[in-house]
């Protein structure tokens, strides 16, 4: 529980502030020999950065990832591989009036509580959606590893913007239908929809939440450790770690509590000589271990703390104060979370592969 | 990840398969000189005990529970406080039927694929609940820990039993008032219609899902580490590592997708001298860490995989066959489920806890 | 850093109190399938178990050995294997006298100061060698995967007691050998030496310390992580975590200071189609990583800090006091200490081991 | 077990080849609000550096150390710190024929085993001694984290080179007294013996090892866990991860196997109002725990595997080969070792701290 690492054999520790020299992390436990293409870490992070499209933010990050170790003529070592983007588009003075109070549903009075009144107010310091590019950057290794070892494959996307939800095949849709809409929601009506109600929101200086859903193909059967780190609950706590989010569900989710075991049960049967379901109302994880169907997650995120309406607040001494953002906003996180959301998902799928190995004699 | 351990400094191991001798755990890292109650480790876990009521399946399971080290004279000592239940009633016989087949949604298949065919088929073996014996055991030593230095007070209750849901009060409900029902739901009328509900799925042989609502008083501000161990990601990991379990939010949690920052943000203002908000929005949790409100969470369950209908599946040589259980069964896990919630939660508290005052000289 | 378990993958977390209701451990992460034989286990414990010849304290401790989980048919299930010995022969008010002031050179002291006064004085209590126990069947589970996987043969011995030394010959030495001996060295002539130096220190009230040494073959190339967990590290960390022990050496140890790099230098050679090198003053370890040749080390032993001449010592109140030990003791742990050796060793071997398949793909 | 990090709760993480672009950490988990002072790291950095003397390596490394995070108006914040060194000084070409070869008592054939054939072979790659870099800037955060809650001061110096064995005075040598020397052995007549053996040992193409001593002061009494974790076995660790170490003593060490009990144990008295020993036998650690004296410890380094003299070895292939070391390198490691030796002591140190505040509640 050292808080800035994640898992336990493909270990990722992330590092950085918003506004300090650099961001990034380093993978320590990625098996040698993988080929490893920093241009598909590029990709990734570029899916994270601000300033893609109308919908985001304006801030222009390079977001240019150098890799410092653990890669040697093309394959990973073994050894940690260290990552790193500096940060450039920096302008602390936007901030300063952050020194003194208390952003509301921001994490400026939990660091100041936890920290002791030390808190680096700069951007939201080390509570900044740019501490996602390390880990963004490390789901993108762990993506080539779990490519190079299984093909396993992931596709994140936004399924709801506030009200409006996407209608999405889930066993068919693809990251191309994905990167075809700014909204990273692939029913081109429902992003139709969500793009007009995120400008609707940016005009009323307001938020809207959302959610992302993720789809992985060819995850094989018996990942997963039978009790605390049941591969459900890995990717609970990975996904709960993000920024905003609220909620967390898996296969038929909180729709489960309303069905009866003779609807939610998935029959077994024999298919291309494998042992399949017939339906998926388990998301491809059964008594916390994967069953080798697609795994299917949902991840529910709240509006953007940061709006432009005057709120009450309070100063780091309890006095009463109003507090109104400046500056350049997301009025919407989701098309920019779904890479996220991608990258956490993998880094549990490779932590949890390393795991099964551990206990089979080559 | 080793997958019978949970958490760093408040650390518990847990043991035991549903049929084998016993089940248990250690409990390492418990602060010296907590006053200890071997009482009330027991009343926990009577809570979740079989047998109960007319709702809960009727075997006999004394669940006795035996403290083998770690108290010294009424008090902790700080080493690790083993904790034991012997298994008795064990009907092995009627599982026999079990060894050759994949019971639809149970861990049948899952297990036999991460171990290469060895299994323990005796009731489920590990991925029984009785598992959940040491984790309320282990629960009840953090309950004790957290009311000796904070006066923590957990308050777990069946919030939802197929689409009935309760009308509940978080900000005063107590646990007696949840324990005056048999279904743990502390709303009358919602608790009647779920007793109808429950005893016809039993008369159906089928069984329903369901929500636990858990609220937790007097955390103090600033648990929870900062990045990949927020407290929502602990919480998350600890809850949707229990059987059974499909979801899990925080707050407003999946609902926080449809409102807008102005109306989910929490105003600060102070109160009593303290930094406290108007509203809750956010479960006493934001930017990862407690914020000293009340943390308030919810958690969804499937319907109980095991049904009397007959299924079907495939042997472990996927030839198909009909699987239908016998025997004594819940037709709804949630009444028994809520002792479970109430000690996942604790045991996360405490290991923050622990972490939160490392890091403060004394 | 939980303080009572040791190993990332293969995870022993040990319990229990010199005169509490019982010792034992938690074997988590052993892989499936592995035959288990629990003779086995109690015969390591019968290597421990005080009593089993003149040189050794006569308490009777019958150190019977129950299994409570994870085997299932003979087998291994991956589940945690939870193993336990029920402690009987306890005269507490033997150690009634201990209650108010602190040993010489015991841990009495030093828990005092840890847990803030509160100490369980009975026989040591938790810093008891009865803790051993844990560790000493957790290491013969190691030693039954290790010889499934590998082969692997361990064999400890007592090399030194006082300043009489063994001539042992490192590459020959068997197990058998080690056991025909109540000191526990092979050398014939120095075994009668100790047994005369032994009983004499028994004589005098006094006590004796020595060197172990341990061999083991069949260690696979390739074991140990290159940086802070070397299988050197690990192997140190494991060896001085036994109560009494004051240094830790491999191959050459102290004595490769002052050796010069020409003499020193293993070179390389082919030997039966394998990398082999011709001399082994690395004793099996190079850049912390194992290299196939016999892993050679030694673990040094104070004298035992119980003896029965007077000491001057305070109370916990800091007043002067006169202690003198009473009632049964070991003038010399050496011949005892072997089992807790080997023990470790094969549980340092068992983690990296998994550690190693981890990163190979199947 | 993640190789390259060391800690629970003062937690570096290390990644960086010799050649590749850059070397450094990340320090996670150190408080908020220590002050931090980038020269002083720098000036341990220069410490370990090579080329300070005519007796190390005149390779010219820069070594200049930034940090990227985790720091914020010269105090820390709570997040992770993240130090950098970038590689300048390479030259790849040296080192081309090291490719197809294994050296001996080098890592090279190890790595090779262990990771299935990959390896940067440019100047041994992660496992140089330009990885310690990582160490010993954690090191220096570790030192001010311990010198502002307790005022703890570390002295390492070099006991021996070959047999020339210093004698010093533990009580009171100071690190001034120890810089004033290029062999950091703080007895003159001893210094001057050492730098003609080192020198001999240079014209001959050959080298030496030796032993670092480390005395540790102001300790507070109850740092160490009690089984696993004891003090002494954390440091082993640490120390023994330290490249070519080959031996680990604590207190009286292997001496102490030659003592007697009533010779060894160390008697309690009250001084200055405190339980103090009167002697220091046990070298400032009792059951595993501190006691508040004096921490006396020694590491055995083997000579520098480079030498320039002839070698018979075999290439990757098992064909015979002769290899001869061109280039640069160190006859004796030990002066610039003691830079190491102190950080390692200091990281177990800054983990043990805040592991022992973690159980008391403020």
């Amino acid at each position: 529980m050292a808080g800035s690492s994640f898992g336990t054999l493909f270990r990722v520790t992330t590092f950085g502030e918003s506004h300090g020299p650099a961001v990034g992390c380093i993978v320590d436990g990625c098996p040698a020999g993988i080929p490893f293409d920093l241009a598909q870490v590029q990709q990734d992070l570029d899916r994270r950065r601000p300033g893609q499209s109308k919908l985001t933010t304006q801030r222009k990050e390079g977001d240019a990832v150098e890799v410092l170790s653990g890669v040697f003529e093309g394959v990973t070592t073994g050894t940690p591989i260290a990552l790193q983007v500096r940060n450039t588009d920096q302008r602390s003075k936007d901030y300063s009036e952050l020194k003194d109070l208390f952003r509301p549903s921001h994490a400026d009075f939990t660091y100041h509580a936890k920290y002791g009144g030390v808190r680096d107010w700069r951007g939201g310091g080390r509570a900044s959606y740019r501490e996602a590019i390390g880990r963004v950057a490390a789901g993108a290794v762990a993506r080539q590893l779990l490519a190079s070892w299984y093909g396993v494959e992931t596709v994140g996307y936004v399924l709801q913007v506030a009200d409006i939800r996407g209608q999405i095949d889930q066993a068919t849709v693809t990251q191309e239908q994905v990167e075809e809409h700014i909204t990273r929601c692939p029913d081109p009506s429902a992003s139709e929809k969500m793009i007009a109600a995120i400008e609707q929101a940016r005009r009323d200086g307001d938020s809207l939440g959302g959610i992302v859903e993720c789809v992985v193909r060819n995850v094989p059967a018996g990942l997963g450790e039978p009790v605390f780190d049941k591969l459900t609950a890995s990717l609970a706590h990975a996904l709960m770690s993000l920024p905003a989010t609220r909620g967390f569900e898996i296969g038929e989710g909180f729709g489960a509590a309303t069905l009866r075991g003779t609807t939610h049960n998935d029959a077994f049967e024999t298919r291309d000589g494998k042992t399949r379901t017939r339906t998926n109302h388990s998301g491809g994880i059964q008594g916390g271990i994967s069953n080798g169907e697609d795994i299917v997650l949902r991840v529910a995120f709240k509006p953007t703390a940061t709006i432009h309406a005057a709120q009450e607040t309070v100063t780091i001494d309890g006095e009463p104060t109003i507090f109104q953002a400046k500056g350049r906003h997301d009025p919407c996180v989701l098309p920019r979370a779904v890479a996220a959301v991608e990258a956490m998902v993998l880094l549990v799928l490779a932590d949890h592969a390393l795991m099964q190995q551990a206990t089979k004699r080559q």
